[in-house]
């Protein structure tokens, strides 16, 4: 059995081995083809694979596979359905990851109640797919269909961020796991709550750094009457920003407003067939009654028309609308076939608003000096973009282009006050860029939290913090 | 000089009293007058005032005194406008209180981020006075004129939550004075992040145990063009209630909807001249363009003739208005003037939606039977709503009936999944109350937090936990 790169524990692999064995039969992954799946995520990063897998099926076992590992001295990963892209599940120092997708169930929807809890392995789709009879839906879209607790994990947002929020607002209360094998809960299923600390809110984006969790309570929102999508291509990538930078600060509730570059389009007409136009485009999405969006969408074209703004095309029919987001949310796999064999790097920011321009103007330069395949596109309404590197894998010269553009990107962000990353979390991609951020004294109080839950350091070891 | 009730450290007073002298000068407040200004709040809990007061002007003045405080060992409270209910700023174990009133620089408006960030001693009122040309606003509204720090720091929310959030949704960044005296930063200026632990988060609603905020970065929103504000009272209290059930379950985004009981419409009439029909009333009010004002009350207007509501009474001018929502915000001197005399209890549950009627229902019952004057009012969009126990301050037996009302009230809160308060905080009134929701686990791991950044326990003791 392959260990992992190192352990700087008193790890005793052998008794571990076998208490898992012996409580989880066949859901203990042991064999190097089983635990290779767990090697590889959607990200670039590269990382050995753990050194055991272990597939729970209840809270109780995930409580029994911790306190196990942790008797043994052996570093913990959740794992859900391995789409984060900072290596966020990476078993850099091997040991067990606890997979978490065979718990499917969505235990209650109360409808009454605009709320849903759901077990670890729920993923967003299912859950969409289960509610849709409900008149309800399930907002938080990054796009991969990743599982929901894993987005808590994370702190992902997505495309509809902008009008219904990121997972930060969209989770009403969390089971997790501790680094002991305890299980507490954290908020309620009350809208907000005065109570005490707000563990929920430290859970979500802490990586399973301080926690596992396995069971989330989400809100719920009503599925809107009307629903109006298109695609809009503008002469200029700044007027299509400039357009967006408009829509945001004329508080106009737009419930998506995605931005594609020239070179994203080539991609997505590729790959999804879309026959769009090669210019910079927006996909805007309107939800509300048939006159509210319409009333939205004419004063988003009142704008945009003064910025160069072309035709829309609309995707009136619930098909045509699913093939457009579905072409959107493909934007990786379409990045990745412009170039056979490439691996994509994919890196995003978060600026205010009245730095978009200025932001994806600079990458947009950077790469086409760096004579690179970069396609940028985003979450543009939150000033949330990505710039995703095609790279082959061995042309070490573009990588390490690359990496300066990553790092001007994050030094650009942090500038004007904003974040290295807006969705993708820390990982092990950007540590040290959290240092930047948040500064010496910020971390340490980070790093007093996780020593205090998790003095032996063995929950998902070597994220967020720089050891 | 009187010393608070216990001291469980080694604590040079006598030290502090010389460093914070020379320092601070007559901004160090030690005589009995002073300091017994700050033995009061709003709330219903008795306290003694602390040992000394100080009045910082900067940043780093609150640093030095959190420096000398601790070094003597001396217990430190943070002060804002003195508007809690629950004792959050009760110095139970005598020490140094900081005042940071003095502190109100508006120190930038970025309104083209849609963001601005003020000083500790900021009130609500007082920005939006100065908001008030830029065509933005700050949601948030507690009704009493809290700083907007002290708001953070008890996680608050108010008459507008339903439609904004609370200060959970609208605080971007904070900068907090750790226990050891140094600055650290929560959060950015970019509307979203995935970056490490949300500081920001666990800050508030920490009601200044883990660290005293000095600074935040708050989100504003454009003013709406068209603000629609009604009064609407029904045959039953069930009538008013079945129709904020339902326009919430409808998804209509209303802007307020409070409800007032009928001896709630008779101290509002008493203390502010409303003239009122005594009868549950709604408060209501509406933000958008002309249009989409007027087809939200609609919809709420057929939601609620089926349930037995009468006449809408709008106040249509803007002085109309301003009266309405005064007259609302002035709820508990208006209940504290229905008993000459008179102490008010104001307690606050917040429960999920659909278990809204039967909260009421109950307390109503009890309130009745216990021959207690006590109105019940609330943000009833939000599932959380007020009890307002008026009560003599000698009548033992009315305050023990109040107390099992109050208990009763948090024990039907657990029993539904809310929350025992939804925005007083816990302070030193709801500490039992904390325990019995989280659970013991819970609570340890709030503790741990609190033990890893406050290891000898001087940040606002005696809040939060049961010691």
């Amino acid at each position: 059995m392959a260990q992992g790169c190192y352990l700087p524990f008193m790890v005793d692999l052998h008794a571990a081995t076998q208490g898992l064995s012996d409580a989880f039969g066949d859901r203990l992954l042991t064999s190097d083809s089983a635990r290779a799946h767990y090697a590889q995520t959607e990200g670039h990063h590269s990382f050995p694979a753990p050194d055991l897998v272990v597939c729970p099926a209840t809270i109780s076992e995930v409580q029994d596979a911790v306190r196990m590992a942790a008797k043994a001295g052996l570093p913990i990963i959740p794992y859900g359905a391995g789409t984060s892209l900072e290596g966020n599940a990476a078993a850099v120092q091997g040991g067990l990851c606890i997979d978490l997708s065979r718990m499917t169930a969505i235990k209650e929807v109360r409808a009454e109640d605009l709320l849903c809890v759901v077990e670890p392995g729920v993923t967003r789709e299912q859950l969409n797919s289960e509610l849709r009879s409900t008149g309800l839906f399930f907002p938080v879209d990054p796009g991969a269909n990743a599982t929901l607790c894993g987005m808590a994990s994370t702190r992902a947002s997505g495309t509809t961020t902008v009008r219904y929020g990121s997972m930060r607002d969209n989770v009403l209360a969390l089971k997790v796991v501790t680094a002991d094998g305890e299980l507490i809960t954290a908020g309620s299923r009350a809208r907000k709550s005065a109570a005490g600390y707000d563990l929920t809110h430290l859970f979500m984006g802490a990586e399973g750094t301080l926690g596992i969790i396995v069971e989330a309570t989400l809100r719920l929102h009503g599925q809107p009457d009307t629903i109006l999508a298109a695609t809009w291509d503008f002469e200029t990538l700044e007027g299509a920003i400039n357009t967006v930078i408009a829509t945001i600060q004329c508080g106009i509730p737009i419930a998506r407003m995605e931005l594609l570059d020239p070179s994203a389009i080539v991609a997505c007409n590729a790959f999804s067939g879309l026959g769009l136009p090669v210019r910079p485009t927006l996909f805007l999405e309107f939800h509300g009654t048939a006159e509210s969006t319409t009333q939205q969408l004419d004063l988003v074209r009142a704008l945009g028309e003064t910025e160069g703004g072309g035709e829309l095309r609309f995707a009136s029919e619930t098909e045509d609308r699913n093939r457009l987001w579905k072409a959107r949310h493909s934007a990786l796999p379409s990045a990745r076939a412009l170039i056979p064999g490439a691996i994509v790097w994919t890196t995003d920011i978060c600026v205010p608003i009245s730095s978009l321009a200025d932001a994806i103007g600079l990458v947009q330069r950077e790469v086409a000096a760096a004579g690179l395949t970069a396609p940028i596109l985003g979450h543009v309404g939150d000033g949330n973009f990505h710039t995703l590197f095609v790279l082959p894998p061995g042309d070490h010269e573009a990588w390490a282009k690359a990496k300066t553009i990553n790092e001007m990107m994050i030094h650009f962000a942090l500038s004007v006050g904003g974040t290295c990353t807006g969705e993708h979390g820390i990982g092990i991609g950007k540590r040290q860029s959290l240092l930047r951020e948040h500064g010496t004294e910020s971390l340490a109080t980070m790093r007093r939290i996780k020593d205090a839950l998790d003095p032996r350091g063995i929950m998902n070891p070597g994220k967020i913090f720089l050891d």
